[in-house]
């Protein structure tokens, strides 16, 4: 369209140049408008041969980012195996059934998969769900386990602040019939002992119970079928400010002005022991069930909580409302107060980086027969922890090894490949983790050099005297120092000298 | 329909009892059927509610598998890192465009996103695409690394030999300009360390050249523009006999019958260096320029390989041919010659458990300017290493830990409940793995018989008598000894008792 465009619009310019003889001026003006329309023609055509990048939302991880990856995994496993869990894993799409009517307002941010014949799939929304298919699916009534996938959400990435479409979940979670809160603080204590394992800076973690919340509704004056979406409204509150929950509340979602002022009040409410015994004293909160229940167990829990002296990171926040629909109990999340960054002097939420809840009724919703099998669980959010860990070893300049070769077999000489590749195969079948350059003459200081650029610890250099005396020259790239080791003793000598660096 | 079907049936049944008195034989028969009709129909409904299952071609990885798996991935990552590679992971979808024209025939294969508005995606259908694009993304010309990660396949499963819709490849592969075939050798080294490693039983890994092929099929007499199907035909070699593939070439493919009998004489022929050096001095194939660089790097890669002491394990075999459209040079698969499995007597292939190549211009397809990074790489197809070794575990009867759980901390009586919360407080903090029943007041011998059910090698006891001594009662449960140990020297217990383990 647009070359067609060009190609008439100098059709017409030398027409106009023939019949009309106009000015130079004219001409010129013209001339340049063409010029423009073919550089953005060319412009145009070479965008559209392909794009080179990652789809919107998504990243690769580098070397690098992947060594930061896995310390933070392994923190994490450890303590996920630290209190018994299992392990499973379940294909990255479910079929699109699975998945439909979990998620409430979320559901529109689910990845539909196309239909090229056969089943609807759709990608997995969080590990929750697929979990309590596997456990319906497998008439399993009792498990704690542990699972670390990627997720997908259609959601608007903010990927400076570690918001992603495509992002990991490390989920654990315990299933099963068991006496109140006893899971439930476990969760809490793992979270806790994963945000101080990592040393992201000072967190709390708000906990709230669905009971409460619906119970506070109800004494408030919300009509039953607005519970859901005045918990949404409350949702946003650590994001915006209160007046703006309550104009939402009142004007959009026709809540009476005095039952928002109500809720106002609650919402401010955190505390913790102490805002318990009041809010159980409470003459409207007490008078209903649900709240009554479930501030019951929000005493117990912190009871428990106090026994694994966690409790002062912890606070009982009536503002916290999860938004999924499968929440039953106690929800919870855990913000991080501030980023530790020495150029950010005031503490700044950097959001939140765990986050979970009960939720009793979802595997029921996958049984034939409804039956039910009660479930707490965590979600650690990875993703803003790397940013943050990212951003502090730019700042730091630490640098970061990202493999771990033990040495470089290396030669002095010319013509001595085939003798490094015996060698590096001798280490190779011992056990030892040895790189070459893959040349046949390499200068000796670029193979030294190569290993200061990637913090290779030690050089193993062949060369024709050392051949004859049966010995190898070990080199220690940090201080320099060369010894001669028999060839029968070069293994134990690297495992020795690697097992101190 | 069947419901209708079912009421008249049932008004009908009533009517003829009712007029005719017929007799209580047929009144049993009537009855029997209306009862298998509205089974039937409660069946059908169920069914109709939501289907409780995997996507067709993938499966759930319970505990025991994934204790499987992680054995695998700990052979294969240890291996990939005594060659010094690093470690990279890009996103499980790509731009539809990035994969477009890589694949060939197989293209049809490939999972499509649904177009939910933005860019079209497709899921990833290996890793050496999205690896090309990385670097191409991120101009890099040199890296050694490994990716393991889910691939999607949409076609036809067989889950019972490890044929998935979804399944891990674990690949290394080498990108850099370096002298020639150091890198390809050391990928068959890895493939050599691996499967030895994983203790399969007897494998060969079969080594051909793109250019051989191709040269081969260009003496033979096929027609430049034949080259890619012939080449598809003769990569069927290893499921079909030769006559059936002949038959292909010459009816479907329109080849002569005398081109397709020449390459039915070359591709018969497998070996080591002799076969080399005979192919080298073949009238017609030593003539082909392609065919010759190919024969000639073919011998200097099995003069590194016998430097590794490998090729005992390789064969060059001239009727290898792998599929897929991006391979420019060596080409290899590893195949497993029989399963190691006491029921079944004679050597049965199993099938392909890694392949890999040399695709020295795939990178140039995604850089603006076409500039090429030569790539060499292998990938270790683990489906059918896991269902072999799924199979084996399930014949030895061995027992496998699905946890790697220190101590149960128990109670012999009741109302201690807050002593085992605190004590298993103090072992986790100090990182001992401990695990507790979620009950309040459970019976000592559920909570032995938990351990001996998941394997949970010492109990810690408290009990009224202990605490008021300040020891805990710690029991061995593979002799059933107990043991007292103050409180504070515990956790060093746990620890030497069970690194003895």
């Amino acid at each position: 369209m647009a070359e067609e465009a060009a190609v008439r619009a100098q059709a017409e310019v030398v027409r106009r140049l023939k019949q009309d003889k106009a000015d130079s001026d004219e001409i010129a003006k013209e001339v340049a408008k063409l010029l423009e329309m073919k550089a953005q023609l060319g412009e145009d055509e070479g965008k559209h041969k392909f794009v080179l990048k990652t789809p919107k939302g998504t990243r690769d991880y580098g070397p690098k980012q992947m060594a930061i990856r896995e310390r933070v995994f392994n923190a994490i496993i450890s303590c996920f195996k630290r209190h018994g869990a299992e392990v499973i894993d379940t294909p990255v799409f479910e079929l699109k059934e699975t998945l439909t009517g979990k998620y409430g307002e979320d559901s529109k941010l689910i990845y539909d998969l196309k239909d090229q014949g056969g089943e609807l799939l759709s990608l997995r929304y969080d590990l929750t769900v697929p979990f309590a298919r596997y456990l319906a699916m497998n008439k399993i009534t009792n498990i704690k386990r542990y699972h670390i996938a990627k997720v997908y959400r259609r959601d608007n990435p903010a990927m400076t602040r570690g918001r992603y479409r495509e992002f990991y979940q490390c989920d654990f979670d315990i299933a099963g019939q068991f006496d109140p809160m006893i899971p439930d603080a476990e969760c809490l204590k793992i979270v806790h002992e994963i945000l101080s394992d990592l040393q992201l800076g000072d967190f709390v973690i708000k906990v709230n119970d669905r009971r409460i919340l619906d119970g506070m509704f109800a004494v408030c004056g919300v009509p039953d079928s607005k519970f859901r979406t005045i918990c949404s409204s409350v949702d946003k509150l650590d994001k915006v400010p209160w007046e703006e929950v309550r104009n939402e509340m009142v004007g959009e979602k026709g809540l009476s002005p005095e039952a928002a002022d109500r809720i106002g009040e609650y919402v401010q409410l955190h505390g913790g022991l102490d805002l318990i015994e009041q809010l159980l004293q409470d003459p409207k909160l007490s008078q209903n069930k649900l709240a009554k229940e479930g501030l019951g167990d929000m005493k117990l829990l912190f009871e428990y909580l106090t026994l694994f002296g966690i409790t002062g990171k912890i606070s009982f926040d009536l503002s916290l409302a999860r938004g999924l629909d499968y929440y039953t109990g106690v929800i919870f999340e855990a913000v991080l107060l501030h980023q530790e960054n020495e150029h950010v002097e005031e503490p700044v939420s950097v959001g939140s980086v765990a986050g979970g809840g009960r939720y009793d009724g979802l595997v029921g919703m996958f049984d034939p027969k409804g039956r039910k099998v009660p479930c707490v669980g965590v979600s650690i959010g990875i993703e803003r922890i790397f940013s943050i860990l990212e951003q502090r070893l730019e700042a730091s300049e630490e640098k970061i090894r990202t493999t771990e070769t033990q040495v470089l077999v290396a030669s002095a000489q010319k013509k001595l490949l085939e003798e490094r590749l015996k060698l590096i195969s001798e280490l190779w079948d011992a056990g030892i983790k040895a790189e070459m350059l893959y040349k046949k003459n390499p200068k000796l200081l670029n193979q030294l050099q190569y290993c200061e650029d990637t913090g290779i610890p030690l050089v193993a250099i062949v060369g024709e005297q050392e051949l004859k005396d049966g010995v190898v020259k070990l080199r220690i790239v940090a201080t320099r120092e060369e010894v001669n080791v028999r060839r029968e003793s070069l293994v134990e000598e690297i495992r020795i000298r690697t097992s101190q660096c």
